[in-house]
């Protein structure tokens, strides 16, 4: 059965394990399994926090190698952007070679949310740039998000599915989700 | 000549072109060439947005396998933790193989920048975890930003060097960055 890592700032949810089993349980019904960075296996005892965070990161590291693919949940986490965790698995997939496909359960663009972070309007620099409160360049490309993120998964052939959640949904919604486990399992019949 | 990837957020700073050399001086002091993400080689003529985007992506992930290490400038960017373009250069670096070695221009805790994020104060679940104004579970490792990142520095070796650089000049003050290429020389020297 093709695995799928879970990647997603979900973990942090105060339903993370309700909100992993409802994704492994789409996973299931497509014929994957789902795995859960909270299911990565930690040794037992009560750990010191940086060495908790090790058997985590190392736990979590072990998963991914482990999957075929991965599904990133790319929503909008404590900023304009995605989850930095999400985002470093993002990476470390491709670099290992892997397949991974993302959604992101907003469909404003990067631009339109830094707009809003950065409380007083944007200005333009001398080459006619949006930049931020810090004068530092903000993206404009009509991505959803940094291009190295978004950028990747157009490489990969499957942009970034974007799906406006309701408000203070948008870390529990699996629309996104649902669709790109369809996407996958259109791949892996295609191959 | 070892070949260093100077991934990091500077590249959004006005005198992103001026860093760039400042690194790549550092670098050629200690006998490294530095490959700056904005000497990539892009297409000639004017590209659409999304397209630029993609060329841009193309060549940053060129140069990453092209370079034998990668230093990474995780400072907070727009929020309280790294860019997240670094961030997934960092796990493509990894996912790669190629060694990684990373700082930062502040020496306060994630969980410190998520406080004054937060703006109120943060709460406790029922777990005595800390919560943000969200809901949601606030890392509390004692590291500089997400388990994913500081974590894998640590399995690498060298942890994320911090330096609390005067306000203003987070993103411009190259003494840990020095730090980092001394780490390189040693590292490539004992191997």
């Amino acid at each position: 059965m093709p695995s799928i890592y879970l990647a997603g700032p979900e973990v942090f949810h105060p339903e993370a394990m309700a909100l992993g089993r409802a994704k492994q349980a789409l996973c299931r019904a497509l014929g994957f399994e789902g795995l859960y960075p909270l299911d990565g296996e930690i040794p037992a005892g009560d750990l010191p926090p940086p060495e908790l965070a090790l058997a985590i990161y190392r736990a979590n590291v072990g998963l991914i190698r482990q999957a075929d693919l991965v599904i990133a949940n790319l929503t909008p986490f404590r900023g304009p952007g995605a989850d930095a965790g999400t985002v470093f698995e993002v990476g470390f997939a491709l670099g290992l070679g892997k397949r991974v496909l993302g959604y992101r359960n907003v469909a404003d663009s990067y631009l339109d949310r830094v707009r809003t972070w950065n409380i007083v309007p944007l200005t333009r620099d001398s080459a006619g740039h949006a930049t931020d409160r810090d004068g530092l360049m903000v993206e404009d490309f009509g991505l959803g998000d940094n291009l190295m993120i978004d950028g990747s998964l157009i490489e990969g052939g499957i942009p970034v599915i974007e799906h406006a959640a309701e408000p203070g949904a948008a870390l529990t919604d699996l629309t996104a989700f649902a669709h790109c486990l369809k996407r996958v399992q259109a791949l892996l019949s295609s191959e």
